[in-house]
This record gives C-alpha cells, sequence and structure tokens, in this order.
C-alpha cells in the first residue's frame, strides 16, 4: 500500500537545490506529488513536498537521507491522510443562524410547532418544511471495507465521511454516515427500517456479499424511499458507462459485443447484471465461488470459466481482489480490459496493451464517486420510490454522453455539472417509469 | 396557539402612516412584533411587519383589513415559522473542499485507508480521526412533542431540526436527529445501540413518561456514551439554575427551602430530583396520577397533596400541562412560583405576583437551550461515559452563577459563551467525578 507523507523542509534559496532535493527523494524510492513553497526569504524557503512512500518505515527513512542533505532542514513530516483526518470531515450545520428574538420564535417555540401540525396533517409536508427529502443515510456494519475487509463500524467512518464529502460538494445532498452493529441481515434491515423516517434515501456501503443482496432487496421492499448498494450499483453504473465510452473509441458496437466479467461478488454481480439490461450482446461471468452462479444466471448472465472468458470477450471486466490475476498471455487481441482492484490491478493496464489489448485501464479511472451523488439527487428530486434499472441506465448513458463529448473515458468528478447532468437524466428516468412524481422533490434540489 | 405572520406592504412616506397601520392592527388584536423598512423612494415605503395573530383566519381577516386603508396595499402575508422551515434547517458540510486530486487521495482513496486501519488498530483513535467524538444523535420516537402530543417520528422532525441547529451554532457540536419509528421502549432501545456506535452522544427527546425512563435507564447502563433525555434533565437543569437565582433575589436559602414541584410527569419528576440532589431543604411532589408516585419517592420526593404542597412550599415549580391550574386563592405569600406549561401557564405571573408571591415566572423564562448545548459539550470534552448527577449539577451552578453575575434570571441564551463556561464546568465535573478522562475528547473541541 502505498502513503502520502508531507515534509516541511527549510533550504537554500539557490538555484540546483530542488533539484538536489528531489533527485534525493527519487534515489529513495518516493514518488513526488505537489511541492508549495511557504515561505522565501534571503536566508532560504520553506517548501512542502508530498511523496507517496511505501509506508511509516519507508516515510522515516527518506527524511533521514533528507536531513543528511548539506543545509537542508526537516521541521517535520506527517501522514497527510491521518492529518486532514483530524477532526473528521463532517459538520452538521445549521442553514440559517439564530441572530436575535424572531428567529427563536420562528425555528424554536412556537414557531416550530406551526410546521410540526403541518406533517402532522399531511406527512408529504416533511418534504418540505424538513431536511429528511434532501438528505440521505449512508448505512454500513463495516463488514467490507475497501481492501480491508471486516473491520466493523467504527472503523468504517472514515469511508462514510468521505463519500458524504462528494454527496454535499458535488450534488448539494446532506448524507449522514450510519454505522449499524449488526452482522446480521435481519438486525440490519430491522435497524434500517426503524431510522428511515429520518431520510429521503437509503444509500448502503461497504457490507460483505452475499448479505448485502438480501439486505438490499428486503429495503427495497420494505421502504417506499429509494435504496440502493453503491458497491453493486454504483460502481455498475460507472462501469458501464466507461465500457460504453471505451468501446466507441475502439469502434465495437456493445450491442454485437460479449462482455466477460471476471469475478461476481457484490461490484461484479452489479457490473455484468447491468450489462446484460442495457443491452450489450452477451455477457459471460465467471467466479470460482459455485454459490454465486445461481444469482449470475437468474440476471441473464452465462456462467463459464475464465478461459473461455478470456476467448470470447471483446471487453473483459475484472473485480477478483486479486492483483496480477490476469497474465499476459490469457489477453485476446483488440480487448478491452478493465482491470479494477484496488489498489493493485489484476493486469497492468500497460502490460495488458503489450499483449494485444487495444485498451486497458485499473480502478483508478472508473471512480464510483461520479454515480452515486447525482443518482440520488435525480432520485430525491423525483421523490422517487426506488432505484430502478432505468434510473441506473440513464445514469450511465448520461455519463457515457459527457465523455464521448469530452473525448476523456469518463468525465471531470469534481465538476458539479457533471452530478447535475445525471440527476437531470436519473429523475427524468424516475418519472417517465412510474417510481417518481414531476415536482414532487423537496423545495431548492 | 399564537402564530407570527409577517405583511409586506407598501405605503405612502408620510408622517401618521405607520401610526395608522399599528393603529389597525391594534384594533385588529395583532401584536405586533419586528418592523424592517425594505425599501423607500419619493412614492412610498415598503414595510415588513411581523404579527402575532391567534390563526390562518385572524391572519386573513387582518390582511382585509390593512387592505382597506387608505393607499395601503398588501404585497403578501406569510406564516413566518413555516416560511423558514422551507427546506429543513440543517445541512451536512465538509469540514473541508475536495478541490484537486491531492484532496481527493487525501480523503478519499488511498488515504481513507489509513484512518480506517488506525481507528481498527485502536478503537480510541474514532474520536480523532472521525466525526464521531463531536457528535450528539437527538433521538425521538414522537410520542409526546411539545405541547402538539403524540405526532409520530416525521412530525416531530422540525423540533429535532431545532435543537441541532442551537448544538451546532452554541456549542460547535454536530447533532444529528433521527426518528426512530418504534412506539415500544424495546425496540427503541434496540435501534439506538445498533446506531450508537456512529455517536459520541445519545440525547432523547420527546418521548412520552413514563417509557422515556426506561428508555433512558437502559441506554444509560448498556452505552458507554453519555444518554440524556433532554425534557428530564436539561429542563431541570435550567429550572434548578433559575430556582437558586431566584431564591438569592428574595433572600430565601435554598438548602433550607421548601420546594414544591406540582406534576410528576417526565420535566416534573426531573426537577424535583435534581433539587434533592442538589440539596434542597425538603422537596414536595404531587401528581394525581398514582403511578407516579413510587418513583419521586425512590428519588427522596415527599408526595403530597396539591394543597398541602402550596400551604408548605417556599418555591413551587408547576409543569402541569394544565392552563390555570394554579388559582389566586392558593398562592401564599411569599412564595416564588415557576409555572412552566407552554404556551398557557398555571398561573400568569402578574396574577401570582398580585396574589402575593415574591417572584412569578412562566416558561419563557426557563429556556432549555441554556442546558443541553453546553452539558453534551462537557460530556464530549471529557469522553464521559455518562451524564451523571455531579455533571448535572455542575451545570446548574454555573448557568446560575452567570446569572447571579448579570442580575438576570437567566443568562443570554444566544451567548456562546455562556455554554462554553457550561460546557467547562461539566467537563470538569466529569473527570473529577470519575466519569470522564483529562485531554481524552476530540481535537479542537
Amino acid at each position: 500500500m502505498s502513503v502520502d507523507f508531507t515534509y516541511r523542509i527549510h533550504m537554500p534559496h539557490r538555484a540546483g537545490q530542488l533539484a538536489q532535493l528531489t533527485g534525493a527523494i527519487a534515489d529513495a524510492g518516493g514518488l513526488i506529488g505537489d511541492i508549495t513553497t511557504e515561505s522565501v526569504t534571503r536566508e532560504g524557503s520553506v517548501r512542502e513536498l508530498t511523496v507517496e512512500v511505501e509506508g511509516d518505515e519507508h516515510a522515516q527513512r527518506l527524511a533521514d537521507r533528507l536531513g543528511e542533505l548539506d543545509e537542508v532542514d526537516v521541521d517535520w513530516f506527517r501522514d497527510r491522510a491521518l492529518w486532514v483526518h483530524e477532526g473528521g470531515k463532517l459538520n452538521i450545520e445549521p442553514v440559517h443562524r439564530v441572530a436575535n428574538v424572531q428567529d427563536m420564535r420562528d425555528v424554536y417555540t412556537p414557531g416550530v410547532a406551526r410546521a410540526c401540525r403541518a406533517i402532522e396533517e399531511d406527512p408529504d409536508a416533511a418534504a418540505r418544511y424538513t431536511m429528511i427529502g434532501r438528505t440521505v443515510a449512508i448505512c454500513t456494519n463495516g463488514t467490507r471495507v475497501l481492501g480491508l475487509g471486516d473491520v466493523g463500524p467504527r472503523a468504517a467512518m472514515p469511508v462514510m465521511e468521505g463519500k458524504a464529502v462528494f454527496y454535499r460538494q458535488l450534488a448539494g445532498i446532506s448524507a449522514m454516515p450510519l454505522l449499524i452493529d449488526a452482522d446480521d441481515p435481519a438486525g440490519f434491515v430491522e435497524t434500517v427500517k426503524r431510522v428511515a423516517p429520518t431520510f429521503g434515501g437509503i444509500h448502503l456501503e461497504d457490507i460483505r456479499a452475499p448479505d448485502c443482496f438480501e439486505i438490499e432487496q428486503r429495503l427495497g421492499d420494505e421502504l417506499d424511499q429509494p435504496v440502493m448498494h453503491d458497491d453493486v450499483h454504483g460502481t455498475a453504473v460507472v462501469t458501464l458507462a466507461a465500457a460504453m465510452v471505451a468501446a466507441r473509441q475502439a469502434d465495437i458496437d456493445m450491442q454485437d459485443a460479449t462482455i466477460g466479467q471476471i469475478g461476481l461478488g457484490a461490484a461484479g454481480w452489479g457490473i455484468a447484471a447491468l450489462m446484460v439490461e442495457g443491452g450489450a450482446g452477451r455477457v459471460l461471468g465467471s467466479d470460482p465461488k459455485d454459490e454465486t452462479h445461481a444469482k449470475a444466471r437468474e440476471a441473464g448472465i452465462e456462467v463459464v470459466g475464465v478461459d473461455e472468458l478470456m476467448a470470447e470477450a471483446d471487453v473483459v471486466v475484472a473485480t477478483t481482489g486479486q492483483p496480477g490475476f490476469i497474465e499476459a498471455d490469457m489477453v485476446r487481441e483488440g480487448q478491452i480490459i478493465f482491470a479494477l482492484t484496488n489498489p493493485e490491478p489484476e493486469i497492468d493496464p500497460r502490460a495488458a496493451r503489450e499483449a494485444g489489448a487495444v485498451l486497458a485501464f485499473d480502478g483508478t479511472s472508473v471512480n464510483n464517486v461520479l454515480g452515486y451523488p447525482g443518482i440520488f439527487k435525480g432520485a430525491l428530486r423525483a421523490c422517487a420510490d426506488c432505484v430502478n434499472t432505468q434510473m441506473k441506465l440513464a445514469a450511465a448513458w448520461a455519463i457515457a454522453g459527457l465523455s464521448i463529448e469530452s473525448d476523456q473515458l469518463v468525465p471531470d468528478v469534481l465538476d458539479p455539472d457533471v452530478h447535475e447532468h445525471v440527476a437531470t437524466a436519473v429523475c427524468r428516468a424516475a418519472i417517465d417509469s412510474g417510481a417518481g412524481r414531476e415536482g414532487a422533490g423537496p423545495p431548492g434540489l
């Protein structure tokens, strides 16, 4: 695993000094990121250099090495991720400050009773007079977090807070992490159902398979809000979008193409199932776990061995969790390959291209932050009662459409217009498919 | 019930015009609040007048009446409370925006895994690297909201959002409303326990008695976070503080005084019990519901009839929910009376003073927003595992101390210094009583 450390360094302000420093970092095996100049005086400059290293020990060795350079002092060096996580990543803020007696009368006693009564008389007024209609719960039990596995609910919190940061920044949605201390689907479902009145939508995250399927199914059936497991469907939407764009770039027609999905866990099943729904010619899937096969077949996926899959597929998507799983001699000339396992892919994209792939990408190319903020924004805007296939496909097409315009595989994830574009498409699909209603959403969303 | 409406009015800009307008409002039975001037030109002025009226019909009649005045136009009139509630009162905001690739690496992949691992290795690191340690859940099932009764979870949301507004504005605490769809104590407790890993503290709100006692007791026993039902203990802290200040103003020594609590529901029991803990001479309680008596006696409250209570008590606190419950001839010369039922008190303070009370107050004088933000801030700062009696008494003394300095019954609720003062006292009490630890709280709290 790679880690970013920032080094604060005093050095002479002369030509060649930074070159000496960066050379030393390269010699020590560090990969340099941002360099900022904090101050410059006649005596020297203060710089902060961010360096990707292998871990704590490597970071320390690098600091020692830099300290040995002539006229260079290392003030401090810090693990950037831990540093920016200090105090957490979210605040719950008032929309309006309470500044005087009238404000107090409006938002608290006696005014608040008016809003309560309005909702008591008409439950739909909750979308208008509360935060509920524009708020999503990000629910996890921490049983499958990133590549870390089952770390439990609390250690999953930084991931949930990160997801919520993007919801608000990119789509204007308030998202609250909810860590659920329930290992079993029944306890998880029961808990989410009990707190569901608080939220306009339920985003499921980092729950192990196959529990996640049962949980999503039951919550979808029993709640009248949109429910979506992001690891399954968010990833599928973004992967489908990227696959459509890549296919177009390689002059492959998805409607006639064979798609091969290696690994039928949560993400893999979601991707393959959405490929089927999206109208791909054939969808093959392989997984050594036999218990994944029935669910795959139900979704219209042909279960095959991995050799057959690699031989037949025009587009290969791998989500195996096994770095290096695809060897060069398995690659067929002209294939498109998405090797999505993080942080080390099933095959290095460069190696895949050298082995004959026309296009190849790893997980850094398919960021699921492109999907969920706009999907839920669209669902909330339509007051949709679910996230259905039409809505997911609309999101994928919207993302693909933007990419084709921009000549990139996927559009810029930090551009709020992208997410508004997705939201508009999803809202429209929700209304057209009968899952939502025109103009039903909360004010201003 | 009174309601505030704002009227936007065009009128000539001449001496006497506002007098004509305000006179007409008075004649129509409206009570004028803020008047703001939105624009002035040669032709006239645009003003917004806020008027307390009896309800929607009265508001309409007043608008009709004003429209009949010479040269006066009513542009619009609005229920202020519903107006400011549009879209809800809270947003969940990122602490830092994600502006570039390095930010993304820090708060999301790959950096976030560092924070997850740090917490997996040391659960206490959650207070440092997440929002958990400075976040409170405001939990309700909506079974007893304001004077409205059992309105259910969703219609209770505006009250919960209002409480959260004050948490953040006054004490820097993030507070998330949690509406819990569980009428029974067992379901409520189970749900809160399951989501408890997400929060540093559990604030219970607007839950009917006696369920609220069982819920608070069980959660307090079974969770290692501070748990407090605000209607019981927050109200008690502020009432004890106000009673201490009033007693001092009236030259009554609380240690020798007899306190009489009329009504032994959630708030009443809490007040009387804290009076006992605070060292009042005697504490009498009365309630027509026999089932409240055993719990009162356990807390050291002498249960008596209301006539005996009124005859003996130096300080009377009433939380009966029955406007006009205390008649003038029940008041004893020299008594201090707190008639706390909202919006209409058990006895009008002026009437109580005319009947011989040395001091008399209604619910508007005892605002429990003075209590909970600082209490939870202090508890979170100490990483306390409960809110114990020492902490509640410390909060009451801190509030009373500020009032004595300011020569008011209670200090200014909108002054953040007040809440910091309470937090400091509560944190100290938590550490001294063994409930918390020095320096254990989250960074920056």
